[in-house]
């Protein structure tokens, strides 16, 4: 088991992308997606967001707000308790990532990014602007989405 | 590290407190505090949330809601991130505990039992309906509280 924070930093209407590409034996290998990590010890929610967002970007965040939380469950990875952010503030200058190549991404085109299946669940919930919410998602060995549930219910896998 | 949820169930005024006087090696010995537990394997924090509400009161909730997420650090135990919700809704009859006795407590009472003392923070931000909180409490070796933090800012040890 494990706790990570994920980031979507928003821009005059685009996403800070993060390319996986570069990081060994990397689960998110190839695929798009937002900036964060893993917890380190004693470290709040809030502590690894913006720690993580620092080392992988540069910014500081001024201004972000927890979204929802997303149960990651698979055969094949341990279960992951993601605690996900927006953020529409921040300060500093956009730096190199060692993990990957960040792009800004108009958010209308994110979708068309190699994306994990379920990622598309959450990141239509930030664009409707849901309320926070805790999201299942259940994958098989193959890393295909299996089920998805939204605050307990069974939403359309 | 583990992940845990706790509950206060309110009914006409009155949360359900639970006096831990029954379960052995318990770091909540002897203190009050509201129910629920430890994060099973691949449960969400709300599927973690309705099964010990069960187990525990023989109730089952049918209204909850997510008030905040409290990291502790302790000296002396590991660290423990708890999911801390409400409950107004629920169906059922109240059975025994195995892990104290149940006792429904006037929410105006409630400062006056023997609580931890980062409890009486989150208690209170209970009372005054904050905006959905994250806040970090950090005991010493004698279970003393030595800061709190929330949403990121000292607030008052």
């Amino acid at each position: 088991m494990k706790n990570t924070t994920l980031c979507y930093i928003e821009r005059d209407g685009a996403y800070l992308m993060l390319h996986r590409t570069k990081k060994q034996n990397d689960l998110n290998e190839g695929k798009w997606i937002g900036v964060g990590g893993k917890f380190e010890a004693n470290e709040s929610p809030e502590e690894c967001l913006l720690r993580e967002v620092r080392e992988e970007t540069g910014l500081t965040l001024t201004d972000y707000r927890l979204r929802g939380i997303v149960t990651f469950v698979s055969e094949r990875w341990e279960t992951e308790y993601m605690f996900l952010y927006t953020a529409s503030g921040f300060t500093g200058t956009l730096t190199d990532c060692d993990e990957g190549v960040l792009k800004w991404v108009p958010i209308g085109e994110v979708e068309n990014l190699p994306l994990w299946e379920g990622d598309r669940i959450f990141l239509r919930l930030l664009a409707q602007n849901a309320p926070q919410f805790s999201l299942k998602l259940c994958y098989d060995a193959q890393d295909r989405l299996i089920s998805a549930q939204l605050n307990g219910k069974s939403c359309g896998v």
